[in-house]
């Protein structure tokens, strides 16, 4: 289930821009993969810190560092100095708690992003993961809180030398990341998608109270999800309005084409939300269908019943003189006369269309 | 029943630009129509490839180049290389999961809308469909998913001279064609119109679970409507605002013209959710009625037979000494007894107004 | 009952600017009432057709030409040829499915409005017309769908050279043609404010369905009411925004006072909105009170009967040795037994305040 | 009871401008208090009408003229003459179904304000009354239905010398009497809060139909007094923005202090309106909880008493051969056994949770 | 439970800047720390009154003076002379009904923030305390209602010299401040999720009347806190737009992350309000889910026993020819009749999925 807080409370009277770092450890060690990349050349390496990190800031080519696992306060430290970043985007990038947004610090540009994945388990629960990456002139460096395979795609692009992307400078590097983030949201859509699917026949089919509960489920992922992808609109749109010296004009096409699918993600949740909200307005009907049915039932039996019931008392009433009792073909006929009784509330029903 | 996504995933990984197709493909062989028109001049020609493209491009006359089936990557990669669009607008031709929108890229504007199409058969289910626009300066290129005779009308009145639309450029071009959809938006209002009507009676008359799935489903085909047609909105207005030497200003008052269309499909939109929101409360408070309207029929049974029942009870038991039983009068004193007391009760429902 | 669109589907596939009446024809004659004046002079025609048009066009006098009846395409052919108006406008005049809109040709103004009418007779139906006016320099052509007397007071106003308006130029006479249409919202919403208290008082007095139907119908008029207003605001502020060659800024102050009014009446109308579902409310929760209320009786009988029945069933068994039979005062005995039962029962409701 | 609309259709038709008084007419007679003041002088005359209009108009003081009864056309066309105001206002002061708004007209500023007041009775009536302001260079004309104390610690403080408001101008007169205004809403969201903490305490300890009347009666009176307020908003930032010869820049620190006091006020009745539907749900809710026990009871009195009464239905059965009858202790027995089957009844209810 | 407002009525008609106390006062003995610091030194002194408030106002070091208790209506008045603050804000100090805002007086700046506070005791209740600053150039005052440890963090590290503080000035101590107050909303934001996720447990494990009393309030907390923390954006954006000569634009970074956590704040509350919907959405509906198996309980039972006990009614009857009476098996005979009657009902339940 989605936790709605994280633990921050740890930080509280603390100064602003002491490194804390907040969420859960997921991975023991942290990796330092380094690759750096012009047309024609491409180096990868992988580093366990960066004591030499000067001579890495200096070069010519697109330097491209992958941090996996944000836990380690030491590691960053260093890079902050090497780098010279602002205290606060170290804090930033430290805490996961964070929400979708873009600080331009004249010569780098600070991101923070939410990943969404799917686990591969039974159990179809929706993971949040933060993926930080911080834009400079000649590099970017990404911070994802674990290994995963999520850019996997993209280094085998730069590496076989596909596309277009060793011809181009870092920003278009930031775009194919956030490319491929917002890719992701469609794939988690796509199942969203599915399950939704699957609802709706259960509700046509045999709506319990299983249903309801997948309904809230649903619902609940749906604020999650929204949530973490309303600000990145913003986001985007405040790369293409970032300075040039950062942001080349050549990729403010594809940022808008990225802006798009931001949209389209949006819009699709809205729908879905919608769509949900219909669901739910089904079910509840469904529901007092159901009620109203039942107690149909309970007046037609009980309407038919009680005055048979109530002859029958009143021909085992005791007293004296009672003349129809003596009558020979008193027993049939009062069977007669019940079975009428019965027959003229059954035609009543009918006509009511009660049955 | 309208999907709410598409199976975007298969392009998760690959570099932007490269040309997948998504969505279904609805016709196994493109056809390319072209059209050469001016004031004077009108030929017509079914091409199968764009071998001599560069001739094409370079008349004077307005071109209009109509794609049916744009699943053919080899056909759209031929197509961009000679008119040098940019790759991106190339993959958003072939991605049919998009949203409406336009962009303009200085020497040509490339516009995606939905268009709406009510299938002939029994099943009132409405299909959306895709149609690309990219307008230049002397031609306009249009994608269809499949052929259809949408434009068929148009294509008449070009051939016939009719209208003003020999004597006017690429851009009067690109705003016929923009017409014809936003009419067509139209079509589909007035049969949901008076599906909307139907609906309406049946409420009155015999509301049922059917009446009910006919809202959900009506309310259902109002978000994807939504969804198509708010975006145009944008669109158009974007078209408005564009450069002078892709659309003249003398096309500008029927843009402003089309652009009332849209906000007109729009708020008919709204006000037919408002009036299915509406329809909504008074099924489910026909529905509370009836539980009431049984609930009390429930109650007049109970309430009049049960104390009946109560004293036949009483008169049943077998003690030895109970001189009512003994009264010769007794019986028929008792019925009348019996008999009061259900007039009573009637009287007090009467008074309620339960009855 | 409003409609909530017209056909409007016979227009499509024709090409813009293409003359096709849209609507019901509600008269059989057009009636061309042509009205020159100024400070001194006042002459009334009235006109079959517009062949001598241009000597009335260039009249040094406001000229106020009024068109009741808009289905004869000849007539306004002709008028748009003398005046050289654009032919969207021509088209938009004769197609009565518009929102209200304002639309500045340069020379002139074209405006449109939805004019609200309540019929004399028993049912209280709200009718919708369409006016639409040109404000040219010095002529305003106003077009109605058949003769009414909703200018009839300005006419006299006119006539009789009372109040500033004979002094004024043609956008004066816009103007006060404008707020004769808005002071028709406020008779309008004085009507549905009625009817919205006498409702008040069924809903006190005696909800039932009708009082449901009732709350129903006038929100669905507040919708239709709602999209004839809105738009106004626009189409005033537009006016006031307009260039000082057609609306003289001695005008502005005017046109700020009906903005105001169409203010009032937009918020009138959220107010009524409001209210309504303050009722729809009260409605609902009176019906689930009613519920409770027969469920109360129903279970107040029920536990009360059950176990005296019980009891009764219990001493009409037909046991061989059942010693409280033979007891001298074994009757009366259970009998009182019962009724302290019941009183038991009595008490105990009137604790839980069941009654 | 707050009446949604006043009778304004006795105006339509009649040309912009014509003094028409609406609303009811509230006091006999017009009082007319003229206050003149600097740092030094203070002087205070009652007049019955404006004959020596103009002598009052050029002097050097602050004036304040406070017009108690507004539907003296008379008198307000010689005011209007003497101080040349436009026709539209005065026909505006003179029309109290106004919503609150600020014209500048240049050398005047016209304000119309809604003061609510609560009746001193028991009826818990909240009374609407409409101000009109006319703010001059050196003088200030407001206008009142009747005669009240709204003012009146105001007119002490001018009398005393007490406070800043002897040494500024006109302007700070103005906001002096637009802060009494606001502060009355201040006194009238008190006795509102009140009324919801009463109406809180009664929804715990005893929900009836009273509650939810008076719970709808509180939403509808903040429906008013939302409609009072919001457009306040917009008229104190107006005069914010008004030319510096009306209002000094020395009064904007004190206009925005009444502006904060009005975003206070508006967002108390957003936080009532909040609190407002909590308690509808928690009624709602507490009524469907109680059908839930009604309907528990009845159930448990069913569950227990048919099965019962169906076995001594049995025993009393006249069967010639019925063994169980001849037994010495079938009658004990039986009743062990009804016995039996109640308890288990009971014992399945407690583990149901029912009781 | 918190209190939707104050009362203010006591300062109706009192001049603008009258100083008037308005809230509880919440301690006996106002406490007036004032704190020096510049890099290299720090003085802290506890004054009584502002006798020499001249001396501190002209030094050359930063200066923090913090006042708990603001009941002083002496105190303060001795301090704005001082310092020559405008009595608008002398008064907004000790009214303690306002809403966050920021108000820029050129030479100093003045915000109200309302800082929320948990109790220790065992009654979760929120207690909301108004925090006023005045920033100048090179002070800022701070005013709390009573001393709390909200700012002590703080304090030691100023004192101790940790942190950027002690080298930057007063516009960083403002911002330290705000910081500490942002960063409180998380505490209290982390305690709601907590409730949050009890009562999620609830919901799933026993939902009952508590729960739905726990979802109001938690509503209703709701209401507040948001009340509380919206205008804080205003109030942070606002003073970035403030004049260089009070915050430099070195705290401007920092202004922005403050701004980030409260936007974060609204986010999380927003989906908070969100999650409590789904939660009463679900109490909802699990209950009319029960509503639902009561009834069929009560169904099952009469639907079975009634037709039963009519059975045993025919047969108690006291008609002389009976022949089922007579014959040897009829008892049998009739008992298996009324087993199969009774598995026939089951049968029936079982298919429509009752039971």
């Amino acid at each position: 289930m989605l936790k709605p807080i994280k633990r921050r409370s740890k930080k509280a009277g603390l100064p602003p821009g002491t490194l804390v770092h907040i969420g859960d450890k997921k991975v023991e060690q942290v990796k330092i993969s380094v690759r750096e990349f012009d047309n024609d050349e491409f180096h990868e390496t992988i580093l366990d810190s960066f004591e030499d990190c000067l001579t890495l800031r200096d070069r010519a080519t697109v330097t491209w560092i992958s941090i996996d696992g944000i836990h380690s306060i030491d590691t960053l430290a260093k890079l902050g100095e090497c780098y010279g970043f602002h205290p606060l985007v170290l804090e930033d990038i430290l805490n996961t708690d964070q929400r979708p947004k873009m600080e331009d610090y004249d010569t780098y540009i600070y991101v923070v992003l939410k990943v969404l994945s799917k686990e591969q388990s039974d159990i179809d629960d929706t993971l949040i993961e933060q993926v930080s990456m911080i834009i400079g002139s000649n590099y970017v460096i990404s911070f994802q809180e674990k290994e995963t395979d999520l850019f996997a795609a993209l280094v085998d692009r730069i590496r076989s030398g596909k596309g277009r992307i060793r011809k181009m400078g870092a920003d278009y590097l930031a775009y194919a990341l956030l490319d491929v983030i917002v890719d992701r949201y469609f794939v988690i859509l796509e199942s969203l998608g599915e399950r939704l699917e699957y609802l709706e026949e259960d509700l046509v089919t045999h709506p319990d109270a299983k249903t309801l509960q997948e309904i809230h489920r649903l619902k609940r992922e749906m604020i999650f999800l929204r949530r973490s992808v309303w600000p990145l609109r913003e986001v985007i749109s405040a790369l293409q309005r970032a300075e040039a010296s950062l942001i080349s004009t050549h990729t403010h096409v594809y940022l808008r084409d990225v802006y798009d699918h931001t949209i389209q993600v949006i819009e699709t949740i809205e729908t879905y939300r919608d769509i949900l909200s219909g669901m739910l307005d089904i079910y509840l009907s469904s529901i007092s269908n159901r009620l109203n049915a039942v107690m149909k039932v309970l007046t037609i039996i009980a309407t038919i019943f009680m005055p048979l019931t109530f002859i029958a008392g009143v021909y085992g009433m005791n007293f004296k003189y009672m003349p129809e009792l003596e009558w020979h073909y008193g027993y049939p006929a009062i069977l007669l006369g019940m079975l009428s009784v019965a027959l003229a509330m059954l035609v009543y029903f009918k006509r009511k269309k009660w049955m």
